[in-house]
C-alpha cells in the first residue's frame, strides 16, 4: 500500500475538499500567500492560494464563461473592458474572444502571477499574451479604480475570497470608483461568493453595490470546486436594458465563439434565482 | 489541542469532502451498508451510506424541491404519485405539499430505513407519517414497477448512486416497466448524477429513458453535498405539453406551499443546460 498524498481547501469552517495529489508541480510559502500548484486526476492541474482553491485546468472555464460572456454579450457596444484580479487569465481569453471587445486591460497587483499563469496555464491562457488588444497594468486594483483616467464599457471583478488582500475589492468606496470608471449604460460583474457559505459576504456585497448602481442584481453559476451550490455573480449597471437581451441578439453578438458552459438560453436563465437566494438579494438591495 | 473527528465521502476516486463530525448519532456496519449519521456544523445531519451522502437536514430542500415541485407543478392532475426510494422521505413531505395529489406511494426496499427516517429526520419530514394519503410499500422498486396493478401520473426515483444495489433503477427495463405503470401524460423524474464527474453514468441513464419515452430531457439542481457542479434530474414523458407549462399556470399550482430553492421562474429557467450537459444529453438522445 502507498501512501495517499492529499491538499485540503480550509476556506470553509466544519467542510473541506480533499484533493489527491498525483504530482506537485510548484509550491511556494516564503511570501505573504501559502501558493500550491499541484495535478489531480479529476481536475488537471490545481492551484491554492493560502487554502482556497483559486482556478483548475478542468472546471475554469465554468466560471471564466459565465463571467465573461454574460456581460461582453449583454453589452451593445463593448469597446473597453476592464479586469480587476484574474490573475490566471482564464478570464482574459475569453474576453479576447469577442471581436467586439477593442482593448481589454488588466489590472494585476503581483507581475510574478502573470509570469507563473503564463508558465503553467498555457493550455487556456497562451493566445492571451500575443493578442495586441491586452494590456497589463501592475497595480492595486482599489488604487487603480480611485486614479486612472480610462473609461470603460465593461469591468470585470475576478477577485480572492473577501478575506485578507482581496478585502477592498469589496468595499462600497471601491464600488464608487468602479461606477466613476464606467461609461454610461456600462455593465459590472463581480465575483460574490457562494450564498449557501457565505450568506452574510453575499449580502454585504449586494448591499454595497446598490448604494452606488441603480441596479444591483446577480446571476448564477455551479463550479465544482468552488464549494457550495451555486456561486452568484453580481450585476451592477444603471442600464437596465442589459437585462432584457433577447436570445437572438445575445446569439447573434456570440456568433463564432465556441463555448462549452455558455448558452444564449442559459445565460438569459442564469438570473432566475432559488428562493434562498433571491431573499438574500432582496433584504440586502431593498 | 483537540484532534479533529472527521468523515470523509468518497463516492468519487481524487477528490474526497470531508465533514467535521461535531458528534456521530449513529454507526452501523454489520449489514450490507456502512451507515453513519453525524452532525456537523454547516450540514446539521449529515447520513453516509457505503462513503456517499445520501442526504443532510441543511441542504436536503434544495434536491427535495426540485424533485417534488417541478414535474407536479407542471402535471395538469397529479392526482397519483408513486415514489421510489426516497427513504428519508424528505422528498414524500414536499410531495404532499400539493392538495391536488390524491395519494402517494413510496415502495421502498427497507422497512428500517424508514424507522431510521422517522427518528432521526424529523425535523423534514414528521408530517408524512401522519398524512393518510401516505402509503408505504415494502418492496424492490423494480419489482414494484414490473408486478403493480396501480397506475400514476407522476412517478419520482430517487435513487441512490448507479453502483451497488440501486443499479437496477438504470436499466432499460426499468424504464420500460416504469412506461407501463405511467398514466397517459404523465411524467418520470429520476435522479441522473453529476455530469461533470459522471458524465458515461449521465449518458447511460438518458439513452435508456429516450429508448422508452418519446421525451428524455433533463433539467439542474445545484446542491452542495453532492459534489460536482450540477445534479441532473431526468425528465421523461410522451407529452411534450409538460415542458411548457406557463409561469403563471405553475404559480397558481404552487399557491400556498412555502418554498426555499423552488421558484416558478426558476423551474423554467433550470431546463437552459450549460453547453457540456446539453451536449452530452443530445450524443445521448439523438
Amino acid at each position: 500500500m502507498s501512501e495517499r498524498k492529499t491538499i485540503a481547501e480550509t476556506l470553509h469552517n466544519g467542510v473541506s475538499i480533499v484533493f489527491d495529489v498525483d504530482d506537485v508541480l510548484y509550491q511556494d510559502g516564503t511570501g505573504h500567500h501559502q501558493l500550491a500548484l499541484i495535478r489531480n486526476g479529476i481536475f488537471g492541474k490545481v492551484l491554492m492560494l493560502d487554502g482556497a482553491v483559486q482556478v483548475t485546468s478542468r472546471d475554469e472555464f465554468m466560471y471564466h464563461e459565465m463571467l465573461a460572456h454574460v456581460p461582453i454579450a449583454a453589452h451593445d457596444n463593448p469597446a473597453d473592458v476592464l479586469i480587476i484580479g484574474g490573475g490566471d487569465c482564464g478570464l482574459a481569453e475569453e474576453v479576447l474572444k469577442h471581436k467586439r471587445v477593442g482593448a481589454l486591460t488588466q489590472v494585476e497587483i503581483d507581475a510574478s502571477v502573470l509570469e507563473f499563469s503564463k508558465e503553467h496555464f498555457a493550455d487556456f491562457n497562451a493566445s492571451v499574451f500575443d493578442d495586441p488588444r491586452f494590456r497589463v497594468e501592475i497595480a492595486d486594483g482599489a488604487a487603480f479604480a480611485a486614479e486612472t483616467d480610462q473609461r470603460f464599457d465593461v469591468i470585470l471583478v475576478d477577485s480572492t475570497d473577501p478575506s485578507g488582500p482581496g478585502a477592498v475589492l469589496f468595499t462600497t468606496e471601491f464600488y464608487r470608483n468602479l461606477k466613476r470608471i464606467l461609461r454610461p449604460g456600462g455593465i459590472v460583474v463581480s465575483q460574490n461568493g457562494v450564498p449557501f457559505l457565505q450568506p452574510e459576504e453575499f449580502q454585504t456585497a449586494m448591499r454595497g453595490l446598490r448604494s452606488v448602481f441603480e441596479i444591483a442584481s446577480c446571476y448564477l453559476v455551479a463550479v465544482p470546486t468552488y464549494f457550495g451550490g451555486h456561486m452568484t455573480l453580481g450585476w451592477s449597471t444603471d442600464n437596465a436594458e442589459t437585462l432584457t437581451v433577447s436570445e437572438e441578439t445575445l446569439a447573434q453578438r456570440m456568433a463564432g465563439i465556441d463555448t462549452r458552459y455558455y448558452t444564449p438560453l442559459h445565460h438569459r436563465a442564469s438570473f432566475a434565482l432559488p428562493r434562498f437566494i433571491e431573499t438574500l438579494l432582496e433584504e440586502a438591495t431593498k
